[in-house]
């Protein structure tokens, strides 16, 4: 009899804080010990030469979510799943979005039905509240924060989305009388609004304005009056997809006066600036890069290596929002086309965040291999309440694992996503490090590259309050 | 023939870069000469020991106001413009306030019709623009502002003038255009009422509760929107009745990043506390000193003195904005009693503001006479385009001048004052430092504490645009 | 057969990431298991309620220095690792200290004979550089850092070691050369002798004014000068004993300018304070306390912990440097009585160095276990060039662990210590959290506080090139 | 008989706060009367469409100071004050250099024979403190400060002229002392010469190499030093000729904390690059732009225009000194050839300052007309106790005035130079307003371009202390 199911043998394990040459032991989907030599194992693994790290946990995914009359996602819950895992991630959180209106806890089933016998990876959902009603705060929040969904976001920008002052005022506080984390969306909706109108106005409409129409200044404002708000209910919050200096020092600035401000960051701001959504002669190809908040420019990618060195950003994230750029549904459909307020905001990425992150944080000397697992694994795991569960190589976790290669040189393209997206926006760029293996509790889901698991193999996690989230003081 | 019509001899002349021995030779209501010694003259006015300085000039005054339900302000214009002309000023900038759906032309023609013979100082007037509609931003607006009344403000708080992000972006965008100068209260609407709400709802209702409702983070917050919004739409702003560090900090910033961003403080800053709306034993005497923003504590005194020093601040205004405290009309009426919320805000000021900063700058040792008459008068002048008209002692500025003895002790006491409040807030301040004579364009109006002009001796002033409006580069 | 020498049952293994329940099997002195269960093991430890830790590494401790015709120190090799083995540390980097004029070889080998077969714990040792001839650089410690004694300090201030900006230079751009870190006491030299001689010179000799005459502006400024001469040499340094806001904020800016500039501080910053000098009635007691840079105040612990918490820190040593209080050769000694200048500069800590972090780091909610063992373990394996061999639990390791009680409640008092001094300046402190067994490469040397190693059991350490001391640019 | 010896007529006087139109009368050679129209006037000097403001006052002039072995320098008394008042200067403030053992007094009695009956604009003297003996500062220094040598300077870099911390500290608390105002040269000594041997050890010895021999962290790391010295003596200090904003941002953060320290900037660092010293091709050319602090780049031209904006700085010097270009007396001395490091430090601009500071500052709307007259002429007034003698047009002021015109348009060139030196670095540079009269106590010296006064015309200033000096609260 195998005292182990799996064992993964001749690997370099790396976590948060070490790098050691070990041998993996797995049985029950869980990994049960790590050791110089491990003997047995129903099936072993050839891990030489390799790294063993945790599977990458993206804890800023969009998937399924509704149209809001524009087009719908290229990506559901099969398709984005698969993309996860075929990218080295093992633990997806996306969003489970509440329409003005709606109950909060029967938008949550409507997205379990989507995600029911589907993933490829596990997943959680963070909810996204859009319609703080008195019922919804009094009682769905908390009592769906009860039920494992400990986390949500609010938005400060976008027509269906965006909450006024009064309501983020009253989300936090409820966050903080309930213990779930925050997520803020910040940017400024009357700002964007603004300058929307005036760019329109001047016939500025192909995607590059997109970018102009909301600059770091109107980052900046929303995220200085996030912290302002969090400071004022003392409620710890998460800055999510932070593009440059601006916001990322109010971040800073919040951290050092000792509030409980937590940074995020994503690919798409060390690896696209705003020239991109130029596109060929300001045609609409640019559209393909039109995320929000937008690119910014290399300066920008200075002052997001200059966060993550210092410790202003704790998760690396995809922000993956895929839409189709061609045909009826795509960023190019016929109304897209009369100005950058109708292309769709979001890029797909869930596929190639460990991927940039490792070419250009790891390979090029930005940050430490323990680093990018804490960047891209660990902190999200302790963040959103999935730890000790996920989140690193050590007795009692899941054993969610991806085989590393990093030495091999990869172009990014196309033709090697699993998303439904029919396009990358990194299409052509080069990195060197590559998943080559997924396991999932044990299971291989991935193997060079061809999906060997079964949609469904994913299941839902119910999660932990975050650590992340104990207010330090408060409003009496 | 006499040359002069008046000559005030043997003074020491300040201005905000000289202090010298001169006399000073007026004719026709205007300054004509500043000489070692000047003979004739057909009233001459013996200044031995005194300094001769230009009339104060506040910029922040609050007269006749509409009553918005509460109580009536306790100055109207005569009343309002005694008491500065007894504090040795020449020159209040009141606002003409539009209520909102009122056209801002007729609510200026009902200031006039208020303001029209009553005054025994000069006065102009700034607009509140409390509803920034098409026709108001399209026509209304841009007419006045070529009618001499160059500068507005706006509001970030209070029920009736309060503006969302997207007025304030548009009122701004107008100011750009038509170069008036703008006025930011930066206070955060939706934060006071969140507060307001929690503290009425936990039995907190006293008038210290004010302060608690309103602290720094929230008008640090509104501060660096306001900015934000301004560099957005590359306009200059003046950030009005800055309180302490927080919000002095983010004008600082604004100030190195190179924006035009001005700042205002006011006596209650470096002379009140929130410990004074405490009053004794939290009864509502501490209604006597609620103002908004709020005073807060020594260390803020600190903070707006380093903002002083270092430049941060152009000009040192009163706010004055009376209530009675006693009777129907009063801070203690029934309705106030109910809740802080119903504390009518403001205070008096406009006849103490000079001998506060007097004594606490420049006898102190803070400030050099020079940043005095800067501050109270010349920096007035020249960001509000009464510039040379009016601002300092040299020929062809209006003769209105103040004679100072620096020497003098006062107590400061209700029965001193000539506004028509029932109690000043700095009752029992021991002050050195007290206008002797006020002159109005070469008309001695107030002499040893009486007032020997008329009412209508002040006159309207069509103000120039200011050239701290300026835009720096801007929005295409 | 066994497979494993011993094996540590039941504890909760912590390391600077992760904190997981599992058995730890040792063999050969090294780690070779982390599992949820192992069995066998020809002695087993029960570890059931107590967390499995590495066993501290204290990177900064003074041993067997010479007395420069001063006070000897009261610890040697034998005592000091004695006292830093009960204190739950496992490891040590003393110092070897060049005399001016000698050999750093020479230098070396005398501490060598010192520590022979005398050391309960494993050391290495860092070097003192006080005499840089072009000797010592361009061989003696080319050669030394190759033979594994890879980082040195330089000092700023003492009469005897002082270097000038020049020597200090030198000494930077040779380690640059060499690979070498370059640690460094930053307090500046004249500052301190000019303020000496006024204290002295107005009676000012008591113990007290030790900390007067070296302020924090003393300390900063020196530190701002190691930064800019470690910017101009392209060379990263760690700055040791940082005691308060000052200092730390030079460090801070400079890690986000990109300046490989590292962070150190000490329990007597976040536990004593300026005041314990006074003794009782400004009587010689306060003695206890000198120590350089000297302990500030409250607001210092402040602004240490906000270090620590933001990463401007990355390791807590204890710059343990015991000497006696009574007796001729102690800080009581009548030479020592004439002036604070003579009461020798230093304080015994290396054993409670522990028990004061996770006291007031742990349980009192400032830091995670994680960070507990980041700060006293694992950041000084990385940084002193002993990773992977020290620093974490994990296959691979030495066996250096401590077994830590997190709920022992003890009174720190003389008795309890095992050092050479004869007291400690800790005296009557209520810790919380006590190492209860500790293991040096899988021997048993501490059990329930009694020693049961002997001397000679600790070995020296030849250390590789430190990571954290690669160059980012340079000087061409 | 007549009122006045003289009346300027019709023009616009600027001083540093106001600008009116105003004629101006003189008597005795002071300013009497300052009025909207003067009569009578035994010479009457039309200044229509012309502005009337005080004299420049150049704080900062090297004249006839020692060769120290190297080139003498280019000008003389009579030559550097004959192209100074041509400049539209009627004060300049050089230095008595004590030479290294001798004494202070006899110094200062070297440099008025020298200067005795050759200068064409009044002078007064700073000493620079080479050798802080016993006697200099018990004795000597203060007695000079007694008879009007209020201001020194010291030296933190050259060979001949530096002194060391603990010399620092020992002349800044003697300035404490006696009420005098230190002016520090803040460059690192021995980080340049550290730099010196590196650059030259690699065969990089043309000119442009002296920048790269003294980086602005060097300048920072002294300037912070220097403010730190000043910190723990309570004195105020002058930091001189700021080249950029590194240490530029020091003297800001020192001012924030509410430090008396002051900043000084020059034409070069707004009007020359590093660049201008490559020469052509790398020749030696590049060596006429030689001085020290070296001028930098464009983002420093921006970080000076920043300090100036925002107060930072309070003068605007030359630092002129000049050397010839050409000849064994020149820039391009044999010895000079082999090494930037021979080749003497300063460039000639006493005549230019004014000019260049008009056209980048007033022309180009960085500064307004006011701001100018205070940096060129009334701030050096008051900071060295020449005020209120000199520095503005009132009555009682020296009637030192600049006739300026505005509008005249100039290209900068040797020919039009008054100065002893064979070039000007400003060479072909386009400046708008030139000073087209110049008078010195109510003699005119300069008329179009013409000197029509005579050498000896200008005389010595004893000047009072410094208001700028008074400490702040003080060592004890």
């Amino acid at each position: 009899m195998n005292e182990f199911d799996t064992v993964i043998r001749g690997g370099t394990v790396v976590t948060a804080s070490d790098t050691v040459r070990a041998d993996v032991g797995i049985r029950d989907g869980r990994i049960v010990a790590v050791a110089e030599s491990l003997s047995g194992g129903a099936r072993v693994i050839d891990a030489s030469g390799l790294l063993v790290m945790p599977g990458g946990i993206d804890s800023h995914v969009h998937l399924a979510q509704p149209a809001f009359g524009g087009p719908a996602m290229a990506d559901d819950f099969e398709s984005g799943t698969r993309s996860a895992i075929a990218g080295g991630n093992t633990t997806v959180l996306p969003f489970a979005l509440q329409p003005r209106g709606a109950s909060l806890r029967e938008s949550v089933m409507d997205y379990h039905k989507e995600a029911d016998g589907k993933c490829y990876c596990d997943y959680g959902f963070h909810l996204i509240i859009s319609d703080p009603s008195a019922s919804v705060l009094g009682q769905e929040l908390p009592a769906l924060v009860g039920d494992g969904y400990t986390s949500f976001k609010v938005f400060m920008t976008y027509d269906d989305l965006v909450l006024n002052d009064r309501q983020l005022l009253e989300v936090f506080d409820c966050a903080r009388g309930c213990g779930a984390l925050v997520m803020v969306h910040c940017e400024g909706y009357d700002a964007i609004r603004f300058m929307t109108q005036k760019l329109e106005a001047a016939g500025k409409t192909a995607p590059y304005y997109h970018g102009v129409s909301r600059p770091q200044s109107v980052e900046r404002e929303a995220t200085h009056r996030a912290i302002s708000h969090a400071e004022l209910t003392d409620v710890p919050i998460m800055v999510v997809h932070v593009s440059g200096r601006e916001p990322m020092e109010q971040i800073r600035w919040a951290q050092q006066k000792g509030l409980k401000v937590y940074g995020e960051t994503c690919p798409q701001y060390v690896a696209l600036t705003a020239e991109d959504m130029k596109g060929l002669n300001m045609d609409e190809s640019g559209g393909k890069y039109v995320c929000s908040p937008p690119p910014r420019d290399h300066a920008s990618w200075d002052a997001i290596w200059e966060g993550i060195r210092t410790g202003v950003f704790q998760t690396f994230s995809s922000d993956h929002c895929a839409f189709f750029y061609e045909g009826e549904m795509g960023k190019l459909n016929p109304k897209a086309r009369t100005s950058f307020r109708w292309v769709p905001n979001g890029i797909p990425g869930v596929e190639t965040r460990l991927q940039i992150l490792f070419t250009k944080g790891v390979v090029e000397g930005r940050i430490t291999l323990n680093e990018f697992v804490a960047l891209t694994s660990t902190n999200h795991a302790k963040i959103y309440g999935l730890y000790p569960k996920k989140g690193s190589i050590a007795p009692g976790f899941d054993a969610d694992i991806v085989l590393w290669d990093p030495n091999r040189k990869e172009t990014i393209r196309q033709e090697l996503m699993h998303h439904g997206a029919d396009y990358t926006p990194y299409e052509g760029m080069e990195v060197t490090g590559w998943p080559v293996m997924t396991l999932l509790r044990g299971k291989v889901m991935v193997e060079d590259g061809q999906i060997v698991g079964e949609p469904g193999d994913g299941g839902f996690l119910k999660r932990e309050l975050s650590p992340y989230a104990v207010p330090a003081g408060g409003v009496s």
